[in-house]
């Protein structure tokens, strides 16, 4: 038989980033392309603790089926952790517990996207977000982003154009930049978008990872009406247990929910108890100072190595927190190209090439940070200079 | 700001069963009207055991992000268990791990329909299935079904007339009328299907749960190259970990594994780890058998009492296995109208109404009996059999 594909799913790019880690599997090679939190920092035996309680105190329970929304006091612990860490009141009622928040994604374009919809989104932009909205046939339209945050006359120009069904940010620690949005540069983000139909999605994976500097106010508490909050416990507590949560004002929380139902039932429910059973006997915060200071030490030695191993003409963002670094090679190199040096070299990182939807060959590429400790950055980054130098000849 | 929603998302039926469960929350009602495996049957013990030793000796890694297509073990056994059970020889690159067997659902519309396009379904048929491939936009064609199977004759020329992608089956005590398929309308069905286009996706969620009769072979045996196995832990081990599978050939499964990506990264890993050691440490069959002689003395009790309390006009479903009978009442009845009667009686159960793509105001019904212990199944039917006499006056 001849099976006949959706137009859909010709759309989606393969994940680039699992192909080239296929390449990179062999151990002597270090790795800065991953994009995993540092597993030596799970609070695994809270965990344990905590999963002990749920099968003791609520074991049936835990493991039938359950509502589409997510469980009721976990919903409030977050909604709390919105008013304690942002100031920002949001209500039980609108916030959805999904499968990991590039679930959120996904049915954000479930819900919103019709085939050509315009969707603008940052340059450079996190992949998992492209291929969410790739699924739904959005049209993108990139606006660039620096350290100064994004380029606010570049999306009003492309605002009034194109009215773009929604605009995607990550202004906390950007995958894959690194950057963050400065309050200046929200105000006038939000000042641009204030009025139009064009629907904000403010994805904060990494907000709780600042090492450094000062928090910056939420979109959220900017345009209240018009910003969907995507969060995740992935990088403060664990990524296997795939939980995260969508907050989004009524008539779209209701669309949300339908959708949900359609997709997967429920986020599964056993992983939720844990997490609110977790909340409960520990301090998120303190958890949290353990990995901020391990991976605050790491950032610093990578930027080290920067200026050790590489010619000036490399530049690197200086993220606040996170995860990641963002490198520009001089013009006129392929990080693509490097990329296989590298490879010989025995280090990877990820080309720039799949966080950007209009471009190819760039010169920019995400290095990580959370995975490798002090020692192995430093050999990988000297290795990583070498092989730039060679490019350079 | 004013919100665009997608068509799509205003084509998916809310869950009527979720907008009626809201009517049977009151716990003087007695109700039929769940889909849940009866969580007195939860191994907890065994789950608690093995999640304590995959904290053991895995912790870090299962807490961990982990590949696309699920845990390479959890998959070999799945395997195993095809070949033991079904004498099925399936191939490891051939099953991927789903977020629930809902989520293969989800992932099937995503990267076979494009808006319109046919999708053949039983009639009745299972609603969550209904919503799923709503989202997609199919546009559907039910077949009867009956205790004799799938209407092959109603196959065969809606078929030739519609050219359906995908016809999409429960064989085994179907949600919701508990019939099952006999050998010889399988080799009917298949036949009818040969050398077509349409791609069976033959779900089986409840196919371990036999209490009486003979196990009838799966489509899969039949027409290998063109059948999508869907397969589910949910009502052998525990619903709340949402860990299903869909079996795939090659070329669809290589589309599967992007649109999983795109949809949620991967399945919850630290879930499927449980499963993993759960299976090394306990036989599942041993655990099944004690399922089954608690789900088939319900299951009797529900014929007796039917036979005890109700009207001879009242037709029943007499299912082998799974969770569920089909009631039928006498024509000019409606299911809709009974309910609301029912609950003033104080049971409850779920009108056919949602399980059809084409029909409203139907006179047929689904009454759920893993739920509910015997004596409780003697007194709600009770009460549903002087609801349906009044109905009758």
């Amino acid at each position: 038989m001849t099976t006949h594909f959706s137009d859909r799913i010709s759309d989606v790019p393969r994940s680039f980033i699992r192909e080239i880690l296929k390449v990179a599997i062999d151990p002597a090679v270090i790795s800065f392309a991953g994009g995993l939190p540092n597993r030596d920092f799970f609070p695994v035996a809270a965990l344990q603790e905590a999963t002990h309680r749920v099968f003791e105190t609520a074991g049936k329970e835990a493991l039938q089926y359950a509502n589409s929304e997510g469980d009721i006091v976990l919903r409030e612990m977050i909604a709390q952790r919105y008013r304690q860490k942002k100031g920002l009141e949001v209500k039980v009622e609108n916030i959805l517990i999904t499968s990991g928040s590039q679930q959120g994604l996904d049915l954000m374009g479930k819900i919103l996207l019709n085939e050509g919809d315009p969707v603008a989104i940052e340059e450079p932009g996190y992949l998992g977000a492209i291929q969410a909205f790739s699924v739904y046939r959005a049209r993108f339209h990139p606006v660039p982003v620096s350290e100064e945050g994004m380029d606010t006359e570049a999306l009003a120009k492309m605002l009034k154009k194109e009215k773009p069904k929604l605009l995607y940010v990550v202004p906390n620690f950007q995958n894959p930049s690194g950057i963050t949005y400065p309050d200046a540069n929200r105000d006038e983000v939000a000042g641009v978008l204030q009025g139009s139909d064009t629907l904000l999605i403010e994805d904060d994976p990494y907000g709780e990872l600042r090492f450094t500097g000062k928090h910056q106010r939420s979109f959220a508490q900017r345009l209240p009406e018009q910003t969907v909050m995507l969060g995740s416990f992935s990088k403060v507590v664990a990524p296997g247990l795939r939980i995260g949560w969508i907050v989004a004002p009524d008539a779209i929380m209701d669309k949300l929910i339908v959708a949900k139902q359609a997709t997967d039932l429920h986020t599964q429910y056993f992983g939720q108890r844990i997490l609110r059973q977790f909340f409960l006997e520990n301090d998120l915060d303190t958890h949290i100072a353990t990995i901020l200071k391990v991976y605050d030490r790491q950032r610093l030695a990578m930027l080290r190595s920067m200026e050790a191993y590489f010619p000036k003409e490399v530049k690197c963002t200086r993220p606040e927190g996170g995860m990641f670094l963002w490198m520009t090679l001089p013009q006129g190199l392929s990080a693509m190209s490097l990329f296989h040096r590298a490879i010989e070299e025995k280090v990877a990182f990820v080309p720039g090439d799949p966080f950007y939807t209009h471009r190819k060959e760039v010169n920019t590429l995400r290095l990580n940070f959370s995975c490798v400790d002090e020692t192995g950055i430093d050999t990988g980054m000297a290795r990583l200079g070498a092989a730039v130098k060679k490019e350079l000849l």
